[in-house]
């Protein structure tokens, strides 16, 4: 057998970044950082050690996550040299979220965690506060939530973390997305396909998108399979995937920041070349560079307890010494590990916190705690958007004329790409012809970056340039789509009704981030996201069933009626008016299930308005109970039910003279829920004339 | 910078394997399947082009998907070689499920088909009469559905294929499982996460998972991102995920065919290389052998139409040529094709398949629509189960002692283990210590092929010969026991309740899957699926609102009631009760819900039986309506809900003198269910009699 080799680039870095001024301010920086994320855990009073450590400054109850604290913070302390020593605009995703200690402490460490969080000044008390809020009931949460400054990312349900950061580079030229991805999150499936998000950032016109795939070794108990991978087999796995990994290794520090702060130098530098070669060449797929770091779990965490290994193995991912309330060895063993970092340097007489920490602090309009990109509602403006008069269709007789329902809205996607070139995009797995939006192509080709072939042209929707972002994988999709929009975008995702099942998980967090977001003050309104559900389950007989399950409804319903609404346009134009209504709004997660094929119309343009408003109402053209109580009230929702209902009404009438048949139609299925459980619940008096009260 | 190499292993194949009477046999063999598969989508008559094709002999919906198929017979053409020349037992998982005629056609034409479905036999009537069962309403889907013959694999969401055929491979030595993977399949996350199943599969132990990713090209309307990888990244991606790929790559058949004979010797010649080491060797994970099948989607399709490329374009997804009824000129670009594959040689004179197409076809107990591994209720054995006896807990006065609601399962799991040491297996994403389950380890431990290292040995769980499947993909553990338990096995997997939504549409799929099974007469009774669901709601308080999610019982609720059942044992012995009964049952997914934490104990190992049995009845023990009817039923279902109605009775009558209070303990959800629409739910009878008539 012989040999095939695939050639990897590896930079040769230089060994010495650092000049020894530089290195300390970076040690410093890092070392007080790892002493506040240890101490938030433990502490609750005595909090810079000014005395000798007692069972009554432990908190009761001992939460959070250790693990990937110190390797967070490393990186963190990292980023904010570069950030400085290069101007950079930076949006940092953390993966690993239940490191919030590393994130948290340098942010408070550097004064921006009390500039969005008031009581936390850079004070001892506000460190005190700080210690108290963390992991506790309307405090800090122990992972990224949406109460952590400078985040649009929750590090709570793994896999997300570069599909994110993806989404928040599109259209954002100037931006570098850092994203820390833990080795344990590098295992599941939709962290695994989001890698070859590579191949769909644009050189110019999207930001440097730069994962830092983090390997401390450990998941809860188990080692985790990259870390453990021969580093010729991982070198190869991001080269398949589109990155060139440059690898940061060991645990003696000084020699660790040396290796980082040339990674990173190298990053910066490989990716201006590549915009450079861009801004002069021919558009392409290149490369992308990355940083591999590999650190001990735990790092410089206590080395041993009672007998067990700690630093380095899966005993520090959350609470490395468990009982220091209660066994004298392991309190002894906390404050020799907390003293190790020389607590009472880090303020100064004044009760400031030392101006040696500031030395390679960005200024505060590059912080990354306190960057706009991850509060994207203040950078948010609203759609320039087209008159929906200019893609309604017309309707005469209502139920007389055939249409299909998504096309008109495919027309007006195309003009919302033209109108919106920089803040909008459209995401579809690959199904946007088969939903019938072709039409959008006409303003927006697909997004592709790798080879074309002749037999390509003839779908003609190919483009380096194109916004239009199809992969067959819904969990990449729905993670740029979030990414996109936290940062202050719009957007739209059609996939079928059945398959939008595969990212019912995504979407249940998503809901739970804008519901916990919107109690937070300083987070301003971001887009809504807007799912466009078509292929639904009446008309997939012939691809069977598999392709159909409605029960994303089910699950939608079941999250915070403030920020979900499910819509049932019967036909094209109050599809229409239901997406323009969609992209209008803020802070929701919008389900419109509309089907795609050739149906009846029944509403002009302006009654589609009416009846959207509503949420559900009388057709009266379908009714004849106008000058008495109906006999019966036929009530229909969505495009097909509707259809079958109005051809009941007709049987009904026909089998029963003079019956008096009301049809009802909703549109907003909330619309129906008991008064003041939803708010666009219709009240009970309103209930009552539409559907009598018996 | 300098060029690092990663050098992966390429074989040197010969050239000319097949000799012309071989090549010749397996082309008549491939194209004859071609034509049945391409003329199932269209004709309804003149089965064999006896007489000039008439607009009247086309369906007149044509339904289908031409595009993979001509690969997927290429494949089982070529693995009916290597399974009759070297002797295998073979499942074959095809993933790219709608190109089910390219799987039914050679099942036809081998016969395997007739015997299984009696009225399609190797007759021109048999052969007419499957073209009008395909793409039928009650006749056979247009992808691999549970009628497929030989499959385990439902092709219509996309993502499984690898993770079914590594779990179908688990403890089957002796099994060749050729798993097909498309190239839109292959950008899915569950998909891209199930790779590194490699790294799971033990050499001796398990079988032999051989993976054809077939590039074809193209989706639905766009080119797939691993067919237009650099072949070099392509190859990196594959050795980074444990694979070790060759290539056959080509259109021109001969070529082709001998390309593919060559590289399944190497592959099967490299397993038993890899087994041999293993037997007498270190155990490890060596780079297992796969192919890369680059051929034309549509390949031997209609190379042009209407101006149009056909063939090697994303034009020949579904139907190539789609009017041949109304135009003249698609009547005769099909009726050229299909003429190019000489149908009228299918049969001999006596009117059955022409004895040439026999010379490759396996014997009958080797053919891939036949193995019993593919209709495993045949070869499943009920679990060597132990006596619950022997872990239940003592438990004296109702709700007044404490104990972990987990670990005595935790300990059934061990003997599970023990006593069924090829048949049972234990899946959890890393949380099995979390879960309290960690007493499973006394009898497997975790498998693991990697490195081991001395920072492990503290958790002492790893071994090559492990049984507990952790992995932190949630998508690849839910695969792998699907197939492990569709080949006649039984398993269960454990996760906490928040991420168990992750899956929630593999196991709504999983759901249908037996739904249908059910309805076909040939398929034997599988395993049901257990999910234990554990760190429920109640108890996540500290890991945030992402972490509580109690969303898929909702889920389990919308599918059939046959296949479905949710369970809330309130406590250890009920649960262990619980486990015992899903264990044994078939063809059902069952929900388990319990904490892990310490709780009250309230049924001894008797009574658990008998309230499991019931499924919900009253505890006398907590209610005071002893002789009179009560004034309130107080109803709980589940291990928190129950402590805190326990509490709110003792509340009740201690603030309402002589109150009568009733409670009800729920375990079995739909028990509660309107009778008859669940098989378990009780009648209006006993409803009343638990609950009253008011």
């Amino acid at each position: 057998m012989k040999m095939a080799t695939t050639t990897v680039p590896v930079p040769e870095l230089p060994v010495q970044v650092l000049r020894p001024e530089a290195l300390n301010s970076i040690d410093q920086f890092w070392r007080a950082s790892c002493y506040i994320a240890a101490a938030m855990i433990y502490l609750q009073d005595n909090a810079l050690l000014h005395e000798p450590l007692q069972p009554e400054h432990i908190k009761e109850r001992l939460l959070g996550h250790w693990g990937s604290s110190p390797g967070l913070a490393f990186i963190y302390t990292h980023l904010n040299r570069v950030i400085t020593e290069q101007s950079l605009d930076t949006l940092l995703v953390t993966g690993p979220g239940h490191g919030a200690p590393g994130i948290l402490a340098p942010m408070f460490l550097e004064g921006s965690y009390g500039r969005v969080v008031s009581d936390c000044p850079t004070t001892p008390k506000g460190l005190l506060e700080l210690f108290r809020r963390f992991s506790f009931p309307g405090g800090i949460g122990s992972h990224c939530t949406p109460e952590m400054p400078g985040s649009i990312h929750e590090g709570g349900e793994l896999g997300y973390s570069l599909s994110h950061a993806v989404g928040a580079a599109f259209d954002n030229p100037n931006l570098l997305v850092a994203c820390v991805i833990g080795d344990g999150e590098a295992e599941t499936g939709p962290l695994a396909a989001s890698w070859q998000g590579s191949r769909f950032l644009h050189p110019t016109r999207d930001g440097f998108v730069l994962p830092i795939l983090h390997l401390n070794g450990y998941k809860i108990s188990t080692p985790t399979l990259l870390a453990r991978l021969p580093k010729e087999e991982l070198r190869a796995l991001m080269f398949g995937n589109g990155w060139d990994a440059i690898f940061v290794e060991g645990s003696e520090p000084l020699d660790m920041h040396q290796q980082m702060a040339a990674a990173l130098d190298e990053c910066v530098r490989r990716h201006r070349d590549i915009r450079a070669a861009a801004s002069h060449g021919p558009i392409h797929h290149a490369s992308l560079p990355m940083i591999v770091l590999r650190s001990p779990k735990g790092w410089t965490g206590p080395a041993e307890l009672d007998g067990h290994r700690i630093e380095g193995s899966w005993r520090s991912h959350q609470v490395p010494i468990s009982n220091p309330r209660t066994n004298p060895v392991h309190l002894e063993a906390l404050e020799k590990w907390l003293r190790s970092y020389r607590p009472e340097e880090l303020f100064d007489t004044a009760g400031n916190i030392h101006e040696r920490y500031f030395r390679l602090v960005p200024p505060v309009s590059r912080r990354i705690a306190l960057s706009k990109h991850a509060n994207g509602g203040l950078l948010r403006q609203p759609l320039n958007s087209s008159k929906l008069e200019n893609f309604a269709i017309e309707v005469g007789q209502p139920g007389t004329s055939l249409a299909g329902n998504t096309t008109p809205f495919g027309e007006y996607l195309a003009a919302t790409l033209a109108n919106n070139p920089h803040t909008f995009r459209f995401f579809s797995p690959d199904e946007t012809l088969s939903n019938r939006l072709g039409a959008v192509f006409t303003s927006g080709k697909r997004m592709w970056l790798e080879s074309q072939l002749a037999s390509d042209l003839d779908a003609g929707e190919l483009s380096v340039d194109g916004r239009v972002m199809e992969l067959l994988s819904e969990h990449t999709l729905e993670g740029w789509l979030e990414g996109y929009l936290l940062t202050g975008r719009h957007g739209v995702f059609a996939t079928y009704e059945a398959f939008a099942n595969v990212v019912t998980s995504m979407i249940n967090q998503h809901c739970k981030w804008l519901e916990a977001s919107t109690e937070i003050p300083w987070r301003a309104d971001v887009s809504s996201l807007n799912l466009l559900i078509t292929s639904t389950v009446w008309r997939q007989d012939h691809n069977g069933f598999t392709h159909q399950d409605p029960g994303l409804v089910d699950v939608i319903a079941n999250k915070s009626p403030a920020v979900t609404r499910v819509l049932f346009p019967p036909d094209a134009n109050t599809l229409l008016v239901c997406m323009e209504e969609c992209l209008d709004s803020t802070n929701r997660v919008n389900l419109v299930v509309v089907d795609k094929q050739m149906h009846l119309q029944y509403t002009s343009l302006n009654e589609a308005r009416m009846l959207v408003e509503k949420g559900l109402d009388v057709w009266s053209w379908a009714s004849n109970d106008h000058d008495r109580m109906p006999d019966v009230v036929m009530a229909c929702c969505g495009d097909v039910a509707t259809k079958e209902t109005l051809a009941a009404t007709a049987l009904l009438r026909a089998a029963v003279s003079d019956i008096a048949v009301r049809v009802v139609n909703v549109i907003d299925l909330f619309g129906l829920a008991t008064y003041r459980e939803r708010p666009t619940a219709v009240s009970n008096f309103e209930f009552a004339s539409l559907f009598t009260e018996d």
